[in-house]
């Protein structure tokens, strides 16, 4: 296997692990490395990765590096939102649903440069792995992948450090010993696992969050913002309207502030065992209820339960990394048709840790004063009418407990 | 109609709506009243009602009143939360899930007293009604339903009021001008609906909230608490057992405590219509939490997605008043069979209205630190297998994209 | 009620019952009455139904007569058979599906003449009502309905027979005795009910069915054809491009020829009871199994199944009347959404009742012949990937297995 | 691995291919084998298998056979007939069903004779390796599994045979050159693929079809039987009582001579390509119409709707190889909670490969000829509930309606 490949894009973050798994494919497989390094508002320059690279040499036309937070925003997580996805009941997917993006990009590089194969830094015991593979595929189905952690025998830190050094890779200082925990970052989420948050019995430490201040540390007094939606996408934040990614930049900001968005959860991987691990979603967490907000008013109940019915299937195609299959495509297209009037604005209160829905108006309400006051009025509301209704519910109901009682069970 | 009922069984709270609609019964159907009062944890001492339906006229031995907490919990509320249940992603279903435990109250003291009708104080345009006559109709099929808000002309405050007086029945000062909002309550929560309310545009005026002191007025330092579990029902806080409701009960001091629980919802009707709530749920929202947290170690993935998928199906029954359905109970039996080992404890964190799980352990837990450690370990996980699984799962996505790129789109 | 109605739209057959009601209405509401007469298919010649209607006093320009068919296959039966819809597992929805067309036409021809209500001639037990009238209030929510059978006291056949007479409406002779069950056709099916049918236990005599010989009677030989479909919609019959209503006609003669479509079921109605229907869908019948067969090969395993999840779910909402609601147009949207490349050819053999896939084929099918052999091949599977397949996803079970044996239960 | 195996419990037909299994586990693994030979009514004889595991130096002590026919039919096929389940469809299952046995009499036969593997002989692309260990795993978590299949160079029919003849098996001179297809058969069914069958778009050929006869060449008299179920399952075929495996073939008699049961089918494997298969399954095929039809009077509609959006979800497990899962165990709990009633007597009609429910009757039945029927009764049906049942049904699609009028599209 390690002789046939001639030319692979890597997704390149410039640390130290993915610069190790850099020389591991040049030295192994002889080939030549094409880097990919997105920008997916992890919070960290890019730049650093590109000199990184060509120190490690990667020629100048084989290094990619784009900002991609706007269609990651746009293209991913806006789409998934209107599902009001969580994974569980509880997770906002905020890692799984970067991974599509990221390896649509390799792919599209490696058809312009003619690479043959893709290769990523996810290790062999998490669902990302799953995630970037199954990407690739579906968008290029007989591409070769190269999946490192599964096939080096660097499975200690100390074999990693070593590689490095013997290898003239820099190893910054804070990276020499153990990492706590194993982290990943976007404009969505940050997550943390493994090390100290492998008990789950045990509280995770308060220096495991890292994109967030604490409720406690949260100011005494409530943030009041306003979130404007249009067709289920949110558009602005107090009446200022900005691009998707600017917009989850500003609720990220909000959120972070007001100590919102923290998770611990023990969760099931698609590769089948428990894990736990401790997010940061911060605006994530405040879309999701101005979403819902917003559709509590304009949503039809039949369309919203049938949404609500298909959510948990959703979550888990978006998880186990099914984001490019007909059916995410399917349910996607039943959720879009949904969406078209999810518009107007949500009113919410920031609060500690808090997200609350305390208004919410559109051009579009359903909800009709008129027709659900206690109040006597005009409207086409008959109390007999629920009479029937309710009489010709019970029907079957009654013919069972008939059955019941003449059988005398 | 009017003529043909001998004996009524009343859903009987003592108050002044209920008190008009005995008398009503009296005086329309000219019929014997049997008043049911139950305490499902409302708060409201029971002997008042005593005293008020015996000045009505009600015969001694036709006053059943009946503290039904530990019932409530343990067959209604329960059995819920082992679902997970929540209406439209949010609702905990406080209201709907008292209604069944009446219904089936009211309907054996009808048999016992040869009643041949049953009656309730719910409205014509709201669910309870349905809720109510749904569970009637389920246990005794032929039993007649009395509804008088559906059939009376007391459309008006005004018009009750005077019928109030003209029967003599007491009317407390306050009850003189209009509440500002209808409310129901129980062990489980209480719900604020309608005049104030009805602008879901508006902001809750916080004296809307009746059972929970707000975030803010919350201490600022959290309280950590252990809740017990055993077969997915909660049996113990802090170490000490606790029966069903009197565990419920140290859950609302707790959640109350730290302002937990509120919820301010448009929500979609079964009769047809949006309208918006205020709830307040302490103990249950931390109940909630609490059952997550234990299942999210004891539950196999495969049992966790399915009770997920039928989760909103659940819940819908519930809140359509469906409780006694061949549908309901199937779906229960799914459910209870998943909790055999959801058993052991969960630590959570109260603070200023958030919950939050921060540890799980169980004598039956599926969680296993050697499996998912970063380190190497002698488990039984071998990398090799994630690239056996990747690639039997993209088959199918690679012969579609094989298909894409022979047909050329 | 009866005296607001100035002028009103009904669904008009021509026969004795929509005659009477149609002066039933002229005499009880005092009002206009405009006649919509729609060729669905049904086999009867509408000019009759004209010459009636100018006889009962119907003005010229208010007498109108459709020829629906192709509108009723392409845009009602062919998206229902995309979603390869069954209520109740068995029954082809025949009836269902040809509602809400009547009622778009009687709506948009209320609009034309300024109406104020429309009418149907469905009974008040039946499914039909709500599918009518769901239908009205979805396209026109302020309409005014008039159901006659809900509201005369025309109650028993010789009562109806008595108005007709009395009102100079011709009863064709075999009408004055009562039919010996209820029928409905169109291009799509023919339905019977009522009387003879009403014991479940009998078995339907062979005079009930109009619209296919027996399977007995039927030839000796069996008869192969070729069925094309493009995205989804059938387009050819042996080769053959035929519109949809020309299509489904000669699916219709093949099937009747060779005794296929019969069902004789006991359903469960919208209105609470059962009931028991003897159907007739000989060309729906063998196009529900030529679709299945051409998504056999071209649709990928996830879009299958989540079609087959949801297709109950479709089925229901077409049966129970909600053609026009959000919900059935967002399951219809991830059906469509599927079925762009279900384009090729089945070959079925007919035989006396029965209808079998024997042959597929496709210029985008997914079957391949190299990936499925038993021989060895060139192809991209590797068998030790079935190895690590089956190893994660047993994972989780075997960590069951583990906490069973570690309790010793 | 080789090396770590000392004795291993093999499924074992007495067929060519698992006799050189049995002798390629001695000689590769060094190890003992111990062989099960189950009679799942597959219509062999089993002590030949016993004299050829002699013959290849079994230990008589280590020679299982048994029958388990009751077992299969009492507790795997009737369980799954109370789903009604058809994978894709149409496919019932047969070959699924049967594996979890097997893997569990192994797994019972290696507990008692200590053996530290078990061995099956299905193919690397097959489903059945999966639904074997699947089923193995789940219940002995670390017990070892040999799939020879996946593992050895013979590759080759050719080398097959070599292998066989150098060591002194025997083979049947029909199994010489090469069969045409590949065959599974037990009590519930026979199923065909491979070879001749590859060619989705060419009609199998009628020497495929071995468990039926054509319907050409069933009676020109329709067969008229009554099969008697008692809470889902079948227990009486004409009056006559049987044990669950004596009425499965009877019922498959019944098919067979009726030309009934055949299906040609394209269907997706779990491992992820799809596979056309030809399935025989005559007693099956009229169960599941009984089984639907003595539902169709026993069970209420919502918990029938329930079971019949479940049932797919059910069948996919079956035919993935879940049956041991908790996932298949709860959906089981929900349908055996809906099959108390499901008692009584349903008539059929056999004729030339159709089986038509002509008849049902129940002492639980929910059918109510009162509540149905055209005639006016003295029944709880006022046909003004309807009116009320509509209206409020309709009200939210009115509100849409409005809001759509109201916004002008």
């Amino acid at each position: 296997m390690a002789h046939d490949i001639k030319r692979v894009v890597l997704a390149y973050s410039g640390g130290l692990d993915t610069s190790v798994i850099l020389k591991w494919l040049q030295t192994t497989y002889g080939c030549e490395v094409v880097t990919f390094t997105a920008d997916l508002g992890q919070g960290e320059e890019l730049e650093p990765a590109r000199k990184k690279a060509e120190l490690l040499g990667i020629k100048p036309e084989h290094i990619f590096i784009e900002d991609v937070r706007e269609e990651f925003v746009s293209e991913y997580v806006f789409p998934m939102f209107r599902a009001n996805a969580l994974y569980e009941g509880l997770y906002l997917l905020g890692t799984s649903i970067a991974r599509p993006l990221i390896s649509k990009k390799q792919i599209e590089i490696a058809r312009k440069v003619g690479a043959d194969a893709v290769a990523h830094g996810a290790t062999g015991k998490g669902n990302d792995q799953v995630r970037f593979e199954l990407s690739y595929y579906a968008l290029e189905p007989e591409i070769k992948v190269i999946a490192p952690w599964r096939e080096w025998d660097l499975t200690s830190r100390t074999k990693l450090l070593e590689f490095a050094e013997s290898h003239q890779i820099p190893i910054a200082r804070d990276k020499r010993g153990e990492a706590p925990f194993s982290v990943d970052a976007n404009l969505l989420h940050s997550s943390s696992e493994g090390k100290v948050l492998e008990n789950p019995a045990e509280e995770a430490p308060e220096y495991v969050y890292q994109r967030t201040i604490s409720p406690e540390a949260a100011p005494d007094k409530a943030t009041y913002i306003t979130v404007g939606f249009e067709k289920g996408d949110a558009v602005s934040v107090d009446g200022l309207a900005l691009s998707p990614a600017a917009l989850l930049t500003r609720l990220n900001e909000l959120g972070k502030e007001n100590g919102i968005g923290r998770l611990d959860l023990v969760e099931n991987r698609f590769v089948g065992m428990k894990s736990r691990g401790v997010y940061e979603t911060p605006g994530g967490t405040i879309l999701l209820q101005a979403h819902r907000g917003i559709e509590s008013i304009t949503l039809d109940r039949g369309a919203a339960h049938l949404k609500d019915d298909l959510m948990p299937r959703y979550a888990e195609l978006v998880y186990y990394g099914f984001w490019f299959s007909p059916e995410r495509e399917m349910l996607q297209a039943l959720i879009d048709k949904s969406q078209e009037f999810v518009t107007g604005e949500v009113r919410l209160k920031l609060y500690k840790g808090n997200v609350e829905v305390v208004g919410r108006s559109s051009p579009y309400s359903l909800y009709n004063q008129d027709l659900v006051t206690f109040e006597e009025g005009a409207v086409a509301y008959d109390h007999r009418d629920a009479a029937g209704f309710i009489k010709l519910n019970a029907l079957r109901l009654r013919t069972l407990a008939n059955r019941t009682r003449r059988i005398g069970v």
